[in-house]
Protein backbone atom coordinates (compact mmCIF):
# COMPACT_ATOMS: atom_id res chain seq x y z
CA UNK A 1 0.00 0.00 0.00
CA UNK A 2 1.15 3.68 -0.83
CA UNK A 3 -0.63 5.93 1.48
CA UNK A 4 0.10 9.59 3.26
CA UNK A 5 0.53 7.74 6.52
CA UNK A 6 4.13 6.85 6.98
CA UNK A 7 3.67 5.69 10.71
CA UNK A 8 1.97 4.12 12.84
CA UNK A 9 0.96 7.32 14.95
CA UNK A 10 -1.94 9.02 13.51
CA UNK A 11 -3.75 6.59 11.57
CA UNK A 12 -7.35 6.15 12.44
CA UNK A 13 -8.16 3.21 14.51
CA UNK A 14 -11.27 2.36 12.15
CA UNK A 15 -11.22 2.24 8.69
CA UNK A 16 -13.28 4.63 6.61
CA UNK A 17 -13.70 7.10 9.29
CA UNK A 18 -11.12 9.39 6.67
CA UNK A 19 -12.85 9.32 3.73
CA UNK A 20 -10.95 12.04 1.94
CA UNK A 21 -8.04 10.77 1.21
CA UNK A 22 -7.03 8.13 -1.29
CA UNK A 23 -4.56 5.13 -1.08
CA UNK A 24 -3.04 2.96 -4.05
CA UNK A 25 -2.53 -0.75 -3.51
CA UNK A 26 -0.10 -1.50 -5.78
CA UNK A 27 0.18 -4.84 -7.48
CA UNK A 28 3.78 -7.44 -7.66
CA UNK A 29 4.77 -7.39 -11.14
CA UNK A 30 3.92 -10.88 -11.92
CA UNK A 31 0.36 -10.89 -10.93
CA UNK A 32 0.02 -7.25 -13.47
CA UNK A 33 -2.82 -9.16 -15.35
CA UNK A 34 -6.22 -6.90 -15.79
CA UNK A 35 -7.99 -10.15 -16.09
CA UNK A 36 -7.60 -10.69 -12.24
CA UNK A 37 -9.44 -7.47 -11.86
CA UNK A 38 -12.03 -7.72 -13.69
CA UNK A 39 -15.54 -7.14 -12.70
CA UNK A 40 -13.81 -5.41 -9.22
CA UNK A 41 -14.93 -1.52 -10.19
CA UNK A 42 -18.77 -3.22 -9.98
CA UNK A 43 -18.43 -2.80 -6.30
CA UNK A 44 -18.52 0.15 -4.04
CA UNK A 45 -16.21 -1.47 -1.06
CA UNK A 46 -13.58 -4.04 -0.99
CA UNK A 47 -11.61 -6.06 1.92
CA UNK A 48 -8.18 -5.51 2.26
CA UNK A 49 -6.41 -8.22 3.71
CA UNK A 50 -2.60 -7.14 4.81
CA UNK A 51 -0.25 -7.61 7.59
CA UNK A 52 0.97 -5.32 10.73
CA UNK A 53 4.60 -4.92 9.44
CA UNK A 54 7.07 -4.37 11.86
CA UNK A 55 7.70 -0.70 11.09
CA UNK A 56 3.75 -0.59 11.98
CA UNK A 57 4.28 -2.16 15.21
CA UNK A 58 6.49 -0.48 18.04
CA UNK A 59 9.59 -1.06 17.81
CA UNK A 60 10.29 -2.96 21.79
CA UNK A 61 10.21 -6.52 21.44
CA UNK A 62 8.52 -6.94 24.82
CA UNK A 63 5.67 -5.20 22.50
CA UNK A 64 5.47 -6.79 19.36
CA UNK A 65 5.11 -10.05 20.90
CA UNK A 66 1.35 -11.37 21.26
CA UNK A 67 -0.40 -10.28 24.74
CA UNK A 68 -3.76 -12.00 25.70
CA UNK A 69 -5.00 -8.50 26.50
CA UNK A 70 -5.16 -5.10 24.99
CA UNK A 71 -6.33 -1.49 25.81
CA UNK A 72 -8.52 -0.47 23.43
CA UNK A 73 -8.39 3.03 22.56
CA UNK A 74 -11.96 3.12 22.65
CA UNK A 75 -12.52 2.11 26.23
CA UNK A 76 -10.51 5.24 26.67
CA UNK A 77 -7.46 3.26 28.02
CA UNK A 78 -8.09 2.00 30.90
CA UNK A 79 -9.56 -1.12 30.58
CA UNK A 80 -8.42 -4.39 28.97
CA UNK A 81 -10.31 -6.69 26.46
CA UNK A 82 -9.31 -9.91 24.99
CA UNK A 83 -7.19 -9.15 21.94
CA UNK A 84 -9.34 -11.17 19.90
CA UNK A 85 -12.23 -9.15 20.55
CA UNK A 86 -10.37 -6.32 18.90
CA UNK A 87 -8.56 -5.41 16.35
CA UNK A 88 -5.20 -4.53 17.99
CA UNK A 89 -1.75 -5.42 15.85
CA UNK A 90 -0.70 -6.91 18.85
CA UNK A 91 -2.52 -10.88 17.97
CA UNK A 92 -0.90 -14.09 17.18
CA UNK A 93 -1.20 -13.79 13.56
CA UNK A 94 -0.37 -10.02 12.88
CA UNK A 95 -3.14 -9.85 10.26
CA UNK A 96 -5.42 -6.48 9.61
CA UNK A 97 -8.82 -6.62 7.90
CA UNK A 98 -10.08 -3.57 6.31
CA UNK A 99 -12.95 -2.41 4.47
CA UNK A 100 -12.09 0.40 2.39
CA UNK A 101 -13.86 2.11 -1.11
CA UNK A 102 -12.68 1.17 -4.41
CA UNK A 103 -12.53 4.07 -6.64
CA UNK A 104 -10.79 3.00 -9.52
CA UNK A 105 -8.32 1.26 -11.04
CA UNK A 106 -5.10 2.90 -12.63
CA UNK A 107 -2.29 1.33 -15.08
CA UNK A 108 1.04 4.15 -14.92
CA UNK A 109 -1.18 6.87 -12.74
CA UNK A 110 -4.25 6.70 -15.78
CA UNK A 111 -7.62 5.75 -14.98
CA UNK A 112 -7.85 2.36 -16.85
CA UNK A 113 -11.14 -0.14 -17.68
CA UNK A 114 -9.97 -3.47 -15.58
CA UNK A 115 -13.24 -4.75 -18.05
CA UNK A 116 -12.08 -3.95 -20.96
CA UNK A 117 -8.35 -4.03 -21.15
CA UNK A 118 -6.97 -7.69 -20.90
CA UNK A 119 -3.71 -9.84 -20.14
CA UNK A 120 -0.43 -8.83 -18.34
CA UNK A 121 0.35 -5.01 -18.32
CA UNK A 122 4.29 -3.62 -17.84
CA UNK A 123 3.29 -0.53 -16.44
CA UNK A 124 2.30 -0.05 -12.85
CA UNK A 125 -0.99 -1.75 -11.60
CA UNK A 126 -2.82 -0.07 -8.89
CA UNK A 127 -6.20 -0.33 -7.32
CA UNK A 128 -7.26 3.28 -5.60
CA UNK A 129 -9.02 3.13 -2.82
CA UNK A 130 -10.35 5.37 0.12
CA UNK A 131 -10.71 5.43 4.06
CA UNK A 132 -8.25 2.86 4.59
CA UNK A 133 -6.06 2.69 8.02
CA UNK A 134 -2.72 1.59 6.43
CA UNK A 135 0.77 2.67 7.13
CA UNK A 136 2.65 3.34 3.90
CA UNK A 137 4.42 0.20 2.61
CA UNK A 138 2.23 -2.24 4.19
CA UNK A 139 2.10 -5.64 2.14
CA UNK A 140 -1.53 -6.93 1.38
CA UNK A 141 -1.92 -10.36 0.78
CA UNK A 142 -5.69 -10.29 -0.37
CA UNK A 143 -8.52 -8.44 -1.56
CA UNK A 144 -12.03 -9.50 -1.78
CA UNK A 145 -15.30 -8.09 -3.18
CA UNK A 146 -17.33 -6.30 -0.20
CA UNK A 147 -20.87 -8.41 -0.72
CA UNK A 148 -23.67 -6.56 1.04
CA UNK A 149 -25.86 -9.40 1.30
CA UNK A 150 -23.51 -11.78 3.52
CA UNK A 151 -21.25 -9.11 4.71
CA UNK A 152 -23.54 -6.27 6.02
CA UNK A 153 -25.24 -6.46 9.45
CA UNK A 154 -25.99 -2.94 10.31
CA UNK A 155 -27.99 -4.11 13.93
CA UNK A 156 -25.27 -6.59 15.01
CA UNK A 157 -24.12 -6.22 18.57
CA UNK A 158 -20.43 -4.49 18.44
CA UNK A 159 -19.55 -5.74 22.39
CA UNK A 160 -17.52 -3.32 24.19
CA UNK A 161 -17.15 -0.78 21.16
CA UNK A 162 -20.73 0.55 22.09
CA UNK A 163 -19.85 2.11 25.01
CA UNK A 164 -17.05 4.05 22.71
CA UNK A 165 -15.49 6.98 24.10
CA UNK A 166 -14.46 8.15 20.43
CA UNK A 167 -15.17 11.99 20.42
CA UNK A 168 -14.01 14.16 17.60
CA UNK A 169 -11.41 17.78 18.63
CA UNK A 170 -11.44 20.80 17.25
CA UNK A 171 -8.80 21.46 14.82
CA UNK A 172 -7.21 24.92 14.75
CA UNK A 173 -5.27 25.20 12.19
CA UNK A 174 -3.76 28.42 11.32
CA UNK A 175 -4.32 29.68 7.67
CA UNK A 176 -0.89 30.15 7.03
CA UNK A 177 0.23 26.52 7.84
CA UNK A 178 -2.89 24.95 5.91
CA UNK A 179 -1.61 26.63 2.89
CA UNK A 180 1.56 24.52 2.77
CA UNK A 181 -0.51 21.47 2.78
CA UNK A 182 -1.20 20.27 -0.85
CA UNK A 183 -4.80 21.50 -1.60
CA UNK A 184 -6.40 17.86 -1.90
CA UNK A 185 -4.64 16.83 1.37
CA UNK A 186 -6.06 19.18 3.89
CA UNK A 187 -9.81 17.45 4.22
CA UNK A 188 -7.80 14.28 4.85
CA UNK A 189 -5.56 15.46 6.77
CA UNK A 190 -7.90 17.56 9.41
CA UNK A 191 -9.96 14.53 9.28
CA UNK A 192 -7.04 12.98 10.36
CA UNK A 193 -6.44 15.31 12.92
CA UNK A 194 -10.30 15.72 14.60
CA UNK A 195 -10.00 11.64 15.50
CA UNK A 196 -6.91 12.43 18.14
CA UNK A 197 -4.26 10.68 16.49
CA UNK A 198 -2.46 10.48 20.46
CA UNK A 199 -2.63 7.07 22.44
CA UNK A 200 -5.78 7.04 24.67
CA UNK A 201 -3.48 6.13 27.48
CA UNK A 202 -0.52 8.52 26.81
CA UNK A 203 -1.88 12.29 26.13
CA UNK A 204 -0.08 15.23 27.74
CA UNK A 205 -1.67 18.77 27.64
CA UNK A 206 0.57 21.29 26.53
CA UNK A 207 3.09 18.73 24.92
CA UNK A 208 4.44 18.71 21.37
CA UNK A 209 3.45 16.29 19.18
CA UNK A 210 4.73 15.26 15.47
CA UNK A 211 2.62 13.45 13.21
CA UNK A 212 4.46 12.58 9.92
CA UNK A 213 1.81 12.60 7.21
CA UNK A 214 2.90 12.26 3.06
CA UNK A 215 5.90 14.68 2.96
CA UNK A 216 4.73 16.96 6.05
CA UNK A 217 5.62 16.93 9.46
CA UNK A 218 2.98 18.59 11.70
CA UNK A 219 3.29 19.56 15.15
CA UNK A 220 0.48 19.67 16.97
CA UNK A 221 -0.73 20.49 20.51
CA UNK A 222 -4.08 19.42 22.68
CA UNK A 223 -5.91 21.33 25.27
CA UNK A 224 -8.77 19.86 26.35
CA UNK A 225 -11.07 19.44 22.63
CA UNK A 226 -9.28 21.38 21.00
CA UNK A 227 -5.92 20.63 19.07
CA UNK A 228 -4.00 23.25 17.61
CA UNK A 229 -1.19 22.70 15.03
CA UNK A 230 2.06 24.98 15.65
CA UNK A 231 3.77 24.23 12.95
CA UNK A 232 4.21 22.21 9.25
CA UNK A 233 7.66 21.28 8.92
CA UNK A 234 8.18 19.71 4.79
CA UNK A 235 10.19 16.22 5.22
CA UNK A 236 12.33 14.99 2.49
CA UNK A 237 14.33 12.35 4.12
CA UNK A 238 11.92 10.12 3.40
CA UNK A 239 11.78 10.39 -0.65
CA UNK B 1 -11.81 -25.04 12.60
CA UNK B 2 -14.70 -28.89 13.46
CA UNK B 3 -17.37 -28.90 10.94
CA UNK B 4 -19.53 -30.90 9.28
CA UNK B 5 -18.51 -30.35 5.77
CA UNK B 6 -15.86 -33.29 5.19
CA UNK B 7 -15.04 -31.77 1.97
CA UNK B 8 -15.48 -28.83 -0.26
CA UNK B 9 -18.02 -30.59 -2.36
CA UNK B 10 -21.40 -29.19 -0.76
CA UNK B 11 -20.02 -26.12 1.17
CA UNK B 12 -22.26 -23.48 0.53
CA UNK B 13 -20.97 -20.47 -1.56
CA UNK B 14 -21.64 -17.47 1.01
CA UNK B 15 -20.80 -17.97 4.73
CA UNK B 16 -24.29 -17.31 6.58
CA UNK B 17 -26.43 -18.82 4.63
CA UNK B 18 -27.00 -22.44 6.55
CA UNK B 19 -27.44 -20.92 9.78
CA UNK B 20 -28.94 -23.98 11.47
CA UNK B 21 -25.55 -25.76 12.11
CA UNK B 22 -22.66 -25.05 14.52
CA UNK B 23 -19.23 -24.74 13.75
CA UNK B 24 -16.61 -24.66 16.35
CA UNK B 25 -12.58 -23.04 16.05
CA UNK B 26 -10.54 -24.68 18.15
CA UNK B 27 -7.48 -22.80 19.74
CA UNK B 28 -4.21 -24.34 19.82
CA UNK B 29 -3.22 -25.16 23.14
CA UNK B 30 -0.24 -22.60 23.48
CA UNK B 31 -3.25 -19.81 22.68
CA UNK B 32 -5.44 -22.05 24.97
CA UNK B 33 -5.73 -18.43 27.39
CA UNK B 34 -9.31 -16.78 28.49
CA UNK B 35 -8.12 -13.54 28.68
CA UNK B 36 -7.43 -13.20 25.09
CA UNK B 37 -11.19 -14.12 24.49
CA UNK B 38 -12.36 -11.05 26.74
CA UNK B 39 -15.12 -9.64 25.72
CA UNK B 40 -16.22 -11.45 22.49
CA UNK B 41 -19.30 -12.63 23.12
CA UNK B 42 -20.72 -9.28 23.15
CA UNK B 43 -20.13 -9.49 19.74
CA UNK B 44 -23.02 -10.72 17.32
CA UNK B 45 -20.37 -11.90 14.43
CA UNK B 46 -16.67 -12.25 14.08
CA UNK B 47 -14.54 -11.94 10.77
CA UNK B 48 -12.69 -15.24 10.49
CA UNK B 49 -9.06 -15.45 8.19
CA UNK B 50 -8.78 -18.91 7.19
CA UNK B 51 -6.82 -20.77 4.91
CA UNK B 52 -7.99 -22.72 1.54
CA UNK B 53 -6.48 -25.98 2.56
CA UNK B 54 -4.96 -28.13 -0.36
CA UNK B 55 -7.47 -30.46 0.64
CA UNK B 56 -9.87 -28.21 0.00
CA UNK B 57 -8.65 -27.44 -3.22
CA UNK B 58 -8.79 -29.90 -6.49
CA UNK B 59 -6.32 -32.38 -6.12
CA UNK B 60 -5.44 -31.92 -9.37
CA UNK B 61 -1.98 -29.44 -9.34
CA UNK B 62 -3.07 -27.67 -12.59
CA UNK B 63 -6.29 -26.43 -10.61
CA UNK B 64 -4.64 -25.91 -7.36
CA UNK B 65 -2.69 -23.02 -9.09
CA UNK B 66 -3.43 -19.53 -9.12
CA UNK B 67 -5.78 -18.28 -12.06
CA UNK B 68 -6.20 -14.43 -13.13
CA UNK B 69 -9.91 -15.50 -14.11
CA UNK B 70 -12.78 -17.74 -12.11
CA UNK B 71 -15.96 -18.38 -12.98
CA UNK B 72 -18.22 -17.62 -10.71
CA UNK B 73 -21.59 -20.17 -9.44
CA UNK B 74 -23.55 -16.95 -9.46
CA UNK B 75 -23.05 -16.37 -13.00
CA UNK B 76 -23.85 -19.82 -14.15
CA UNK B 77 -20.48 -20.76 -14.25
CA UNK B 78 -20.50 -19.83 -18.27
CA UNK B 79 -19.19 -16.06 -17.96
CA UNK B 80 -15.19 -15.62 -16.00
CA UNK B 81 -14.49 -13.23 -13.68
CA UNK B 82 -11.34 -11.29 -12.44
CA UNK B 83 -10.53 -13.25 -9.38
CA UNK B 84 -9.84 -10.60 -6.73
CA UNK B 85 -13.27 -9.85 -7.57
CA UNK B 86 -14.86 -12.88 -6.46
CA UNK B 87 -13.86 -14.87 -3.09
CA UNK B 88 -13.04 -18.21 -5.20
CA UNK B 89 -9.93 -20.06 -3.37
CA UNK B 90 -7.88 -20.05 -6.71
CA UNK B 91 -6.09 -16.87 -5.99
CA UNK B 92 -2.17 -15.63 -5.16
CA UNK B 93 -3.14 -15.79 -1.47
CA UNK B 94 -5.18 -18.51 -0.86
CA UNK B 95 -6.86 -17.03 2.22
CA UNK B 96 -10.81 -17.10 2.89
CA UNK B 97 -12.30 -14.60 4.80
CA UNK B 98 -15.64 -15.22 6.48
CA UNK B 99 -18.81 -13.78 8.38
CA UNK B 100 -19.90 -16.15 10.91
CA UNK B 101 -22.36 -15.68 14.30
CA UNK B 102 -20.47 -16.37 17.38
CA UNK B 103 -22.69 -18.74 19.53
CA UNK B 104 -20.63 -18.99 22.81
CA UNK B 105 -17.12 -20.13 23.89
CA UNK B 106 -16.90 -23.77 25.46
CA UNK B 107 -14.10 -25.26 27.74
CA UNK B 108 -14.59 -29.24 26.89
CA UNK B 109 -17.54 -28.82 25.66
CA UNK B 110 -19.53 -27.25 28.20
CA UNK B 111 -19.95 -23.02 27.65
CA UNK B 112 -17.64 -21.39 29.48
CA UNK B 113 -17.93 -17.17 30.16
CA UNK B 114 -14.64 -15.47 29.03
CA UNK B 115 -15.14 -12.34 30.85
CA UNK B 116 -15.13 -14.45 33.75
CA UNK B 117 -12.78 -17.06 33.51
CA UNK B 118 -9.14 -16.13 33.64
CA UNK B 119 -6.10 -17.28 32.35
CA UNK B 120 -4.72 -20.38 30.47
CA UNK B 121 -6.60 -23.16 30.55
CA UNK B 122 -5.91 -27.04 29.72
CA UNK B 123 -9.07 -28.08 28.31
CA UNK B 124 -9.71 -27.74 25.06
CA UNK B 125 -11.40 -24.05 24.17
CA UNK B 126 -13.21 -23.40 21.11
CA UNK B 127 -15.44 -20.43 19.88
CA UNK B 128 -18.55 -22.24 18.69
CA UNK B 129 -20.01 -20.75 15.77
CA UNK B 130 -22.49 -20.94 13.29
CA UNK B 131 -22.87 -20.40 9.56
CA UNK B 132 -19.40 -20.89 8.70
CA UNK B 133 -18.63 -21.59 4.88
CA UNK B 134 -15.25 -23.56 6.28
CA UNK B 135 -14.49 -27.33 5.99
CA UNK B 136 -13.40 -29.62 8.56
CA UNK B 137 -9.61 -28.87 9.67
CA UNK B 138 -9.42 -25.88 7.66
CA UNK B 139 -6.57 -23.83 9.29
CA UNK B 140 -7.86 -20.36 11.16
CA UNK B 141 -5.47 -17.41 11.27
CA UNK B 142 -7.53 -14.87 13.30
CA UNK B 143 -10.51 -13.99 14.55
CA UNK B 144 -11.94 -10.38 14.48
CA UNK B 145 -15.21 -8.93 16.00
CA UNK B 146 -17.49 -7.51 13.38
CA UNK B 147 -18.30 -4.03 14.24
CA UNK B 148 -21.34 -2.65 12.36
CA UNK B 149 -19.87 1.05 12.34
CA UNK B 150 -17.46 0.35 10.20
CA UNK B 151 -18.26 -2.98 8.22
CA UNK B 152 -22.01 -2.48 7.62
CA UNK B 153 -22.87 -0.86 4.20
CA UNK B 154 -26.06 -2.66 2.97
CA UNK B 155 -26.38 -0.44 -0.01
CA UNK B 156 -23.02 -0.87 -1.29
CA UNK B 157 -23.21 -2.33 -5.21
CA UNK B 158 -22.35 -5.78 -5.42
CA UNK B 159 -21.07 -5.72 -8.55
CA UNK B 160 -21.77 -9.27 -10.68
CA UNK B 161 -23.45 -11.00 -7.63
CA UNK B 162 -26.28 -8.20 -8.45
CA UNK B 163 -26.97 -10.67 -11.60
CA UNK B 164 -26.95 -13.50 -9.28
CA UNK B 165 -28.65 -16.95 -10.85
CA UNK B 166 -28.41 -18.65 -7.02
CA UNK B 167 -31.75 -20.13 -6.44
CA UNK B 168 -33.04 -22.77 -4.21
CA UNK B 169 -34.36 -26.24 -5.21
CA UNK B 170 -36.61 -28.40 -3.76
CA UNK B 171 -35.32 -31.25 -1.67
CA UNK B 172 -37.25 -34.18 -1.54
CA UNK B 173 -35.68 -36.39 1.88
CA UNK B 174 -38.01 -39.16 2.24
CA UNK B 175 -38.62 -39.64 5.88
CA UNK B 176 -37.13 -42.98 6.41
CA UNK B 177 -34.13 -41.70 5.10
CA UNK B 178 -34.08 -38.43 7.11
CA UNK B 179 -34.42 -40.30 10.34
CA UNK B 180 -31.34 -41.69 10.11
CA UNK B 181 -29.55 -38.18 10.55
CA UNK B 182 -29.05 -36.42 13.85
CA UNK B 183 -32.15 -34.64 14.89
CA UNK B 184 -29.76 -31.27 15.17
CA UNK B 185 -28.57 -31.74 11.52
CA UNK B 186 -31.17 -32.10 9.85
CA UNK B 187 -32.46 -28.20 8.96
CA UNK B 188 -28.89 -27.79 8.10
CA UNK B 189 -28.55 -30.69 6.21
CA UNK B 190 -31.50 -29.78 4.12
CA UNK B 191 -30.38 -26.46 3.88
CA UNK B 192 -27.13 -27.09 2.10
CA UNK B 193 -29.29 -29.11 -0.10
CA UNK B 194 -31.67 -26.47 -1.00
CA UNK B 195 -28.54 -24.36 -1.98
CA UNK B 196 -27.62 -27.13 -4.67
CA UNK B 197 -24.57 -28.58 -3.48
CA UNK B 198 -23.32 -29.27 -7.84
CA UNK B 199 -21.10 -27.47 -9.52
CA UNK B 200 -22.74 -24.38 -11.62
CA UNK B 201 -20.49 -25.79 -14.70
CA UNK B 202 -21.24 -29.29 -14.39
CA UNK B 203 -24.80 -30.00 -13.68
CA UNK B 204 -26.07 -33.49 -15.01
CA UNK B 205 -29.85 -34.92 -14.45
CA UNK B 206 -30.32 -38.34 -13.46
CA UNK B 207 -26.85 -38.61 -11.77
CA UNK B 208 -25.74 -39.48 -8.87
CA UNK B 209 -24.08 -37.06 -6.12
CA UNK B 210 -22.39 -37.62 -2.97
CA UNK B 211 -22.30 -35.57 -0.55
CA UNK B 212 -19.91 -36.30 3.05
CA UNK B 213 -21.79 -34.55 5.50
CA UNK B 214 -20.60 -34.94 9.54
CA UNK B 215 -20.64 -38.91 9.55
CA UNK B 216 -23.09 -38.93 7.04
CA UNK B 217 -22.67 -39.84 2.97
CA UNK B 218 -26.06 -38.52 0.81
CA UNK B 219 -26.37 -39.89 -2.09
CA UNK B 220 -29.25 -37.61 -4.31
CA UNK B 221 -30.04 -36.82 -8.04
CA UNK B 222 -31.61 -33.31 -9.50
CA UNK B 223 -33.71 -33.11 -11.98
CA UNK B 224 -35.01 -29.31 -12.88
CA UNK B 225 -35.52 -27.91 -9.88
CA UNK B 226 -36.24 -30.63 -7.25
CA UNK B 227 -33.02 -32.51 -5.38
CA UNK B 228 -34.31 -36.33 -4.46
CA UNK B 229 -32.05 -38.01 -1.59
CA UNK B 230 -31.85 -41.48 -2.90
CA UNK B 231 -29.76 -42.89 -0.61
CA UNK B 232 -28.18 -42.06 3.38
CA UNK B 233 -25.18 -44.30 3.84
CA UNK B 234 -23.08 -44.00 7.34
CA UNK B 235 -19.53 -43.20 6.98
CA UNK B 236 -17.07 -44.64 9.48
CA UNK B 237 -13.47 -44.80 7.99
CA UNK B 238 -12.86 -40.62 8.79
CA UNK B 239 -13.45 -41.16 12.80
Amino acid sequence: VRSDYNQKFGIPRQANLVDGLEQAIVIEPEFRNMDALRGITGFDYIWVIWGFSETSLDMDAEHVKWKPTVRPPRLGGDERMGVWATRSPYRPNSLGLSNVRIRRVELDGAMVDPDERKGMVSGELAVIIAGADMMNGTPVYDIKPYMPYSDSHPDARAGFTERSRDRFLQVDFPPSLLEMIDEEKRDGLIQTLRLDPRDAYNRKSAHTYGLSFSEYDIRFEVNGDTLSVTDVVTERSYE
